[in-house]
């Protein structure tokens, strides 16, 4: 797999889109597809998906379409889903817990090693197999454990205090829930996800959809 | 609040943005603040935010800058989180609990009237005084209870069944969930919301970066 220089983006995330289609075409035995039919079926336009795919060296189309499943595995490489991480989560309320439940994680590769909250009613508990330590042991326990990724999910007020520790422990990729956008240095991975603004769009589309019909 | 032609998804999607951090703005006591102070905090250009703004008309900036709680009132208003919204969530497990629990969509207007399930041992619990109903009685319940939002948090193999149903009792708008892009009609809105993509989209960063220092 080659790159043409820096990827953007709006490419970028629709990778995963891609991975999507292409894990659940493998999974109903689908074997070839041709841009114009993964175009039909995602709902983008063939010269899109050939130019996204132009951004990693284009994958061999060879007339008669892509060979899905080895097209499905170099999606997954060039997302970095070949490999394993070991995970933390670092509050323990209802996102935390509904996170370390989500099993497709783990099929991903994404260990969830433990889980961190200032609650002693939860700290020595455990959720499916994962416990729930201290969050004053975090530091010590990401210096111990080859943490690659820390996830948020903490009150607003809480996140960027954590986020700090996780950077300074040497967590390089941050994935946070809770309601603010944490800043980390530019050497480190971060996607803030709002669940709240998902919600507000779908208003305004709503809103829009009604002026539209009156 | 006028609007020029049609307002692109890229806009409509940095709204929720603005809005947080406005209201942010708003309850440290902010009064006043420069496109060019906004720009900075928000991370977006001082001209970017003046073109958003002018898709709506512009929000008058009178050289000293904008009225933080008037700007924040005006974009509550296109987001439609003035009005008030019956919402319902079909499928009771970790999600849509966590979903349930979450007191901040009460404060916005979204109001969680019932939650639906087919699993016997949830049907009749109540979470945060929101009750589980049997998955059989929802259409009844849509019909009579003037639901505008409806929640998918079933797996992905029931997701558009749940969907055409809600669909076909009158909701106009859907919050998907669920690991499948449902599809509706044209006058429906939908928020599709994929964690696990954020998750790889994460996951190619941090990779990225890794190839960047090497």
């Amino acid at each position: 797999m080659q790159r043409s220089g820096r990827v953007s983006e709006a490419v970028i995330r629709r990778l995963p889109k891609y991975y999507r289609y292409l894990k659940d075409m493998e999974k109903s035995g689908v074997q070839r597809i041709s841009s114009k039919e993964l175009s039909k079926r995602m709902g983008l336009t063939a010269s899109q998906i050939r130019q996204d795919f132009n951004c990693f060296g284009g994958f061999g189309q060879q007339g008669y379409g892509y060979h899905v499943s080895d097209l499905c595995n170099e999606i997954r490489k060039i997302l970095g889903l070949h490999k394993n991480y070991n995970v933390i989560i670092v509050g323990a309320g209802n996102v935390g817990q509904a996170l370390s439940n989500y099993s497709g994680f783990t099929r991903e590769g994404f260990n969830i090693t433990a889980m961190f909250d200032a609650n002693p009613r939860l700290i020595g508990m455990s959720i499916r197999g994962v416990p729930i330590y201290d969050i004053e042991t975090m530091p010590e326990y990401i210096a111990n454990n080859d943490i690659r990724i820390g996830v948020i999910s903490t009150p607003g007020d809480q996140a960027q205090t954590i986020a700090n520790q996780m950077v300074a422990g040497g967590i390089k990729s941050i994935w946070n829930f809770a309601p603010i956008d944490v800043k980390v240095p530019e050497d480190v991975a971060v996607e803030n996800v709002h669940l709240s603004d998902s919600l507000y769009i779908l208003s305004y589309k709503m809103n829009d959809l009604e002026r539209q019909e009156s």
